[in-house]
């Protein structure tokens, strides 16, 4: 291990110093918005000042640059300090921190990447390491570069379990470029904190995990200056600074107090003020300049204009799963572009990503049974545009995510997400595996962009278009087999339904996905046989939906949709639609769907069980054909 | 600490042959189905026999007894072994097992309460445990009862965060009636668990979790009797076992080897039937009994017809935020029923949960910043109707426990939600913290019941409605001040809407809640000025939502309906309107909702920018009064 050098006093002062400073800008600033969490700043104002001053290199010309050492405030209520410390370096005005959650200021109430020098939306708590694990695993194992990542986390906010499938992916994949601090603050919002400053707790348990565990006094410069030199020379394990400190330190008064949470300092702040600038020693323009990264270590990459090697090679009429395309295309699209990854949650055998990994080992990075963290290293791998990223797992366990996805659109992460296993077309394995509310979740992210492919041809198409679309994309995969219904040079555009089946005199028009588009087409080849003629559609996206021509085909067809979705019925295609015509009169929808809780049987009885079978079409279409 | 007495050879013995034959009812249950775990179910056979037959007290003629010991088999994919050993210790034929998954069977794929000895659904991972810590909070401080609760967790799962939130909660509180077993036979689906056989990593995380730690032999009955006594004779603290295990076990060339997860044996199943039948010593009936509850320990509880103690008491016009209501109303019927509890995530002091603790301090249990375990331990709480419970958070954290959320609806519970803080309207602390996809959420869950109050008088009535509401009831309350509009004793039913200002020439419908009806409501009075009637309804409950209702006075509006909401578009209160109205023909819709990613402001601007106040109702009227 390399020797640990002191720094100089001078410096020792002035990181004390600016701590200070960094205390006086965050009362400041939230005295101006009347609103924020002070308190919350000053119990990690000497680790700010240690990081930004002393530790972490990083260029102020380009707060993104890839080489640079990345740091996420996990904590992100404790926003007005990172604002403070990017504009004490000298990123922009100190001034313009009296802005600070005002309606025309990016400087919000909890970071967002509208800041150039923030990667992650932060303030829904606990997940800020599964971020930074997903940066320190690319720099690691893809990157090879020399850029360290630093995340701070808060007490109340580590007794999230996300924070701990994070430290155990960290452990495990002994992430050594990661350190991980914990601002031991004593209280949460409403009370003390589980633990308090129960230290050796906090030791034994980061330990277990795989950390090299480092307790010290998170207000001495000088302990946290010598821990994180540690960190950075310890190679084969991550790094835990636990660090001892108190909410409001240095606010005489307010230090270690219950009910000052989340609240300006009102009439006490002039009193704090001057009593923090009494602390200074040099109250004049700040001489620490953030050290630089010591050369360019990160490669150039593109992960742009990602193509599939080869177009899909399907026979019409091949039974093929639209979750095995998605695993055939997925390792297609990897050969041209090597930032191409995927992740998954030990599910890899059933959503095909396995195609992935068997091509590209090094590019696979299994997540294990820990769905939250899965989502939040895709999210951390994808930034600063380091990989294009796609997360699989069954449709219904991204649920267990939806914060971190939901956070992901804060984030404005691209990463692109595969749920298999959707509806009651699953079958035996029962409703706890069914994917019965993702279309939901998913359309309710902004942003987003939610393909539904019917067969292996327009999955291929879907997996190619999601990697190059910015925001969240969700392709739906399914578990049976389905008919090749397109050509293999079919075009797709997202937005723009296919007419599967269509005729001069149709009279309904169906929209089904997935495997109901099956059941659709044969319930018109059914209703056919008696002189009633369906048009087919399917929307190959759910959102955008294509609205113009849902409301063109079905003037066309007397003004009478049936929709049918293996899903159920709030939020899905069904609601999709009606949305889309929600200012057309003269139409009317049938809309069908899984409307209570299935249970475990053979696919093909359940979707006819549950009323979304070519049965329940032809019923729906010869009530709607007298409406 | 007790005398630990082991148990005679010939109950160790018959033990052993239950565990074997235990294993083979899994193989021929799964033989039948084609489908299912047989190994998962072996890793565990002596763990569920020593269970069933030796350590359980428990009574097959009520097998939810409330005085009996619980168990949840968290790794709910070994269900077949499960079922087993409540056929073999007397609770059905074990031919029944033959039935597995099985379409009118309730044996299905993966637990579920259609069982009668099933207290919640387990499938999804990660989630026995919480189940596991409520009940066991339950039982040790407000039944003050003997009882245990057991919980089964696979290794895989471990992996889950929500395992280790519900280990933390269960060492703060010193849950020492709760016994967690870890099955750790080393392999998941895809490959093998990240820790493999490190039973001393294992060992040490739970002991730093606050666990008496025990590593055994999962497969030495003797051990496991041992280690089930002292964790039964533990007094300070839980219990884990951590029970090394083989996948597959005694299951000649499959034992431990991968890619045997969730397959049945096929071919092998024979040769292996007859190995293990040659491990049983005596082939004849079992001759143990499970062990009875010693006495009926827990207390005779009623959890029906909760009422508010005093009616709500405002004044018309008084501005009183809904979710201070809702703390008044949860404090009011938990006056008349000492079963009403309620739990947080560390906001009592924003959710107003608080009301509840500073009246009953014994019946609110604070769960800290852990939503996943919050809603577990909530489910477990109201487990054998021992509980009415009510959990709050900020709206938008309840998307961190989707998947307990939506397990909750297959667990058949009858938990109360309450999400604060909903909308772009709370203002300057930005998108993480406003819920705007909770609606689309909680409508997914089958059978729920959503409230969406907008003033205090109503908000009080749905607390007492959702405390008698069976199913999940999702409770959507606001952060600013609302004006008080309803008179105190005014009636409300779930699905029936208030028609909250009209006149006989109404030419637009308005449909606003919480805070957009007070926006729908400014509209209308401003262009009444100029002529134009609207009619303004308050839904009450967006699911179910007042069809007949809308429909009604939508028709009498020339079919124009405008909708307004404090939540994204997709899958809220516009498109359960829309729904609504599928089926109608000469209806047209104008929704307004949030339609991008909000950012930090005052909460009127944001209101107003968003697109969601006054001035856009009144302009999407002057629009659709020409449709």
């Amino acid at each position: 291990m390399p020797t640990y050098h002191k720094p100089e006093a001078k410096t020792i002062q002035e990181l004390k110093d600016i701590a200070h400073k960094l205390r006086i800008d965050s009362i400041n600033a939230t005295q101006a918005s009347k609103s924020g969490h002070p308190t919350s700043c000053a119990s990690i104002a000497e680790i700010m000042s240690v990081l930004f001053f002393n530790t972490m290199r990083y260029k102020l010309s380009a707060p993104r640059d890839p080489s640079s050492d990345r740091f996420i405030l996990s904590k992100g209520h404790a926003a007005p300090i990172l604002y403070a410390a990017w504009a004490e370096a000298g990123l922009f005005p100190v001034e313009d921190l009296m802005n600070l959650r005002k309606i025309d200021s990016d400087l919000e109430g909890h970071p967002t990447p509208r800041l150039n020098f923030i990667d992650v939306g932060t303030g829904s708590l606990g997940q800020g390491v599964a971020v930074a694990c997903g940066m320190a695993y690319v720099g690691k194992n893809l990157d090879k570069a020399d850029y360290r990542t630093y995340v701070l986390v808060g007490d109340g906010e580590s007794a999230e379990g996300s924070i701990w499938e994070s430290l155990h992916f960290a452990g495990y994949y002994k992430l050594n470029n990661l350190c991980v601090i914990f601002d031991v603050n004593r209280l949460g919002q409403s009370e003390a904190t589980s633990l308090q400053h129960q230290m050796e707790v906090y030791r034994k348990r980061l330990d277990a995990f795989g950390f090299n565990a480092i307790v010290v006094d998170g207000h001495d410069v000088e302990e946290l200056c010598k821990a994180f030199f540690e960190a950075a020379s310890t190679t084969d394990r991550p790094t835990a600074i636990i660090a001892k400190t108190y909410k409001g330190k240095h606010f005489p008064n307010i230090e270690d107090l219950e009910n000052w949470h989340g609240k300006p300092l009102g009439d006490a702040a002039a009193d704090v003020v001057a009593h923090l600038q009494k602390q200074i020693r040099n109250p004049g323009p700040i001489a620490l300049a953030p050290p630089s990264p010591q050369k360019e270590s990160a490669p150039k990459v593109s992960i742009k204009g990602v193509e599939l090697a080869t177009p899909p090679a399907y026979q019409k009429g091949e039974q093929v799963a639209t979750r095995l395309a998605y695993g055939t295309a997925l390792a297609k699209i990897a050969m041209n572009n090597d930032r191409v990854i995927a992740l998954d949650g030990d599910t890899k055998n059933s959503t095909y990503s396995d195609k992935l990994r068997k091509a590209f080992p090094e590019r696979f990075i299994e997540c294990f049974i820990a769905e939250q963290n899965l989502v939040g290293v895709a999210i951390g791998a994808a930034c600063r545009d380091r990989t294009v990223a796609f997360v699989s797992t069954f449709a219904t366990f991204f649920t267990r995510a939806f914060d971190q996805i939901r956070m992901g659109a804060i984030s404005q992460t691209n990463v692109n997400f595969v749920g298999s296993h959707c509806g009651v077309s699953i079958g035996e394995d029962g409703p706890s595996q069914m994917g019965l509310e993702d279309i939901a979740m998913f359309r309710a992210i902004p942003g987003s962009t939610v393909f539904y492919p019917a067969d292996a041809v327009s999955t291929e198409r879907a997996v190619e278009m999601a990697a190059n679309t910015p925001g969240v994309c969700f392709i739906r995969t399914s578990r049976p087999n389905t008919a090749v219904i397109y050509e293999n040079n079919e075009k797709f555009e997202i937005g723009k339904c296919k007419v599967v089946k269509q005729n001069a005199n149709d009279s309904v028009l169906l929209i089904g996905a997935g495997i109901t588009l099956y059941e659709a087409l044969k319930a018109a080849d059914e209703l056919e046989k008696s002189g009633i003629h369906c048009r087919v559609i399917d929307p190959f996206t759910v959102k955008p939906l294509d609205q113009e021509g849902i409301i063109k085909h079905g003037a066309q067809c007397g003004g009478r949709v049936v929709v049918v979705e293996d899903h159920y019925k709030q939020g899905g295609l069904g609601e999709a639609v009606l949305s889309a015509l929600a200012e057309q009169r003269n139409f009317v929808v049938k809309h069908l769907g899984v409307d209570k809780l299935p249970r475990s049987g053979p696919p093909t009885v359940l979707v006819d069980m549950f009323g979304i079978s070519a049965r329940s079409v032809a019923a729906a279409v010869q009530e709607i054909i007298k409406m």
